[in-house]
């Protein structure tokens, strides 16, 4: 068996083909596998059908040391994955009676008797790793012939997602003597080619490489060192990582964050401080944002989503002859929503929003993607205002929410 | 040509086997193609790499009679979807000068000038049908060999969505002789088998097909039916469509919607009625929920997200009494928060949320998944008890959302 293994993947699922369901498995497993060192050479679906399924394991077995599938693991008779893979390798099941014994304790731990065509799900080949399923019924497996591995895993991703990490890694932990260890770098408030440009010559480094990505309004750049070592992947990210960090500078938020309110909340927490929120045309997607976050309570006080100009007045105290003279979508009545959720929460800092999110604007004709973003402590306030260039009301909410997160945390660190 | 055609889709692109994206393209095409008449029987991804894509394409043009391929038209060396293809078929390219015009055309409209690079776009074989890209520089196209039909589309869902509905639907209609038309019943309250159960004897119908599916805490069934016309077909549709309403009752909250705050916002609209919101665990999420749904502001007047105890009673007007008594997550305080989120705002009706999002308890040991939704007008208020048993803070914030506007569509329903 080669040491630089191939794999890839067979989806099994009559509703992928019809797309009644997404198929995040395959993503998920690719990207994992990739940390692994072990390269996916293909990706594939078939329907919930015998003779297709044959025809992809024997397509699949010419070409790869590794197939792993997901998905036809159920007890009714269309789920045929295990079957198939065991006809194609020409191997016999069994019932195994350790595997009925933990499907019965599942079903008695949820205070329900195991109904029979269950026992399907407990029929193995005798030389078989099984994989145990702690989330479901259907156990997995690996069985191998002529130097061919195939992996069987259950479809649902809360199944799928544990068992890959618990079973399928030790198991596929012998085709690889490398590692791979990726860190994301990521930033606010440069676009990814003003991005590029800073960082040009590392793109072309080869280990650790340097590649950039964008997503919802950020761009990000990704380092990724190979290694027959965890500690020394790590050892060749570092340098980079921190050069990076120092040119990047105040763009950079954080190192390995899945997303700008996770460091922020970070942020609050380590300095003591809860922020309150005005929002208008995010309509509490900040708020949302925060309390996505387990444990956001120790940093989150309130928010206020005025979106009626009366509310503005009323609860945050807005002048109406601001209102009336600048229009709600403006510098002094962002500055003002700040202050009034400053005010009303007694929090440490609070940050508002007033905008138009599109996808038309409204009777005052000010552009689609125009946005104030305001900051208030209880002596200064900042207002940014921005300007996206899409009519598309889901994303221009998403950027302005994220304008005002990243203000939290210029805030925090002395740069705003 | 058979006029029961069967199909399949190639992805394109090293970075779908990476994980850098997920395939959503599959997803849409497979729906899409589902709604003609047309099965989609196998989908499969490939790298930027020329044997494999021939390789994959000769397997495809063994089974199935149209190869739809998205990806890999990009301006540089590593994109070959167009040429490969154009090898499999034998046919030759050549520089199309319509093509050229237009790609510069989208240049100088954004201002930039063409890079000599995007000139590889306009390489198309002679007898191939050209399909224009209105949101981007690379056309894509249809060929046919030996009754075998390729269709290449880009690969960014923005491009590849358009280009699909104005060049692909109307190229595929000549091997379909039959339209499918489905329709979504959406419920809420009710359990995907309790519902199954309601309506059990339509599931063996063929012509309209009923399937249910659950998601989100939501229950639905679709009906389909095929004929040769869209009027035949809902005709087909409208008896049964009838017939689950009549059943299912006030369970059902539409036919068609997206999600239930599109309907809820319809509703509100339509009633005349503004709405405020009073929400804790939910932080926000119910004020998004609403403002996703463009025009909100006509019925949305004003949302207070009062995390904190302090803010329950200072803003909303809660009674530390019974905040001390009951706890934050009580009957009570969900009564109180609903009314002082009506007196704060003056809107007709408010809802208000307070409940253990988890993935842990607060300090009362309350269990997590346990949450009261409160619904008030002038006169009366009214409460909700849910639990649900995940410890997913997401699903339940979002599940408890959904609750809330439940209560909504309800009230205005009268049948609260």
């Amino acid at each position: 068996m080669s040491k630089l293994a191939v794999c890839e993947l067979i989806s099994v699922g009559t509703e992928i083909l019809l797309g009644d369901i997404l198929n995040t498995d395959a993503q998920y497993l690719s990207i994992e596998l990739a940390k692994l060192g072990i390269s996916v050479i293909h990706q594939s679906t078939v329907g919930d059908n015998r003779e297709r399924l044959l025809a992809q394991l024997d397509e699949a077995a010419k070409r790869s040391d590794i197939i792993i599938l997901s998905g036809g693991l159920g007890p009714t008779p269309d789920d045929l994955t295990k079957e198939v893979c065991c006809e194609f390798f020409g191997k016999e099941m069994f019932l195994h009676e350790p595997t009925v014994e933990k499907i019965k304790e599942y079903f008695s731990s949820k205070g329900i008797e195991m109904a029979q065509n269950n026992l399907k799900q407990a029929m193995l080949p005798k030389d078989c790793v099984i994989f145990p399923n702690d989330n479901g019924t259907a156990p997995g497996m690996a069985i191998e012939k002529d130097g061919v591995h195939i992996l069987v895993l259950p479809g649902p991703p809360r199944e799928l997602k544990p068992m890959f990490q618990n079973c399928a890694v030790p198991y596929l932990m012998q085709f690889s003597d490398r590692i791979i260890v990726s860190h994301n770098i990521r930033t606010f408030g440069i676009g990814e080619s003003s991005m590029a440009e800073n960082v040009n010559d590392l793109f072309d480094a080869q280990n650790p490489t340097v590649a950039p990505y964008a997503k919802d309004g950020e761009a990000l750049l990704r380092v990724t060192a190979m290694a027959k070592t965890k500690e020394d992947a790590e050892s060749l990210c570092e340098p980079i990582i921190e050069e990076i960090k120092n040119r990047l500078d105040a763009y950079v938020y954080g190192v390995d964050y899945n997303c700008i309110e996770e460091a922020v909340v970070g942020m609050l927490k380590e300095h003591h401080l809860k922020v309150a929120t005005a929002e208008s045309c995010t309509g509490g997607l900040i708020a949302k944002r925060i309390t996505d976050v387990p444990g956001a309570s120790e940093v989150f006080e309130c928010g206020i989503i005025s979106y009626a100009n009366g509310i503005k007045h009323k609860v945050l105290g807005v002048s109406e002859d601001d209102l009336n003279k600048y229009g709600a979508v403006s510098e002094p009545v962002a500055k003002q929503m700040a202050q009034g959720a400053l005010k009303v929460s007694g929090a440490d800092i609070a940050v508002s929003v007033t905008g138009i999110a599109g996808p038309d604007s409204d009777s005052t004709g000010k552009p689609v993607g125009l946005v104030y973003i305001g900051l208030a402590d209880k002596e200064n306030v900042w207002v940014r205002k921005i300007r996206t260039s899409r009519r598309d009301r889901s994303y221009n909410r998403y950027v302005s929410a994220s304008n005002a997160l990243d203000m939290i945390r210029l805030y925090i660190d002395n740069k705003l």
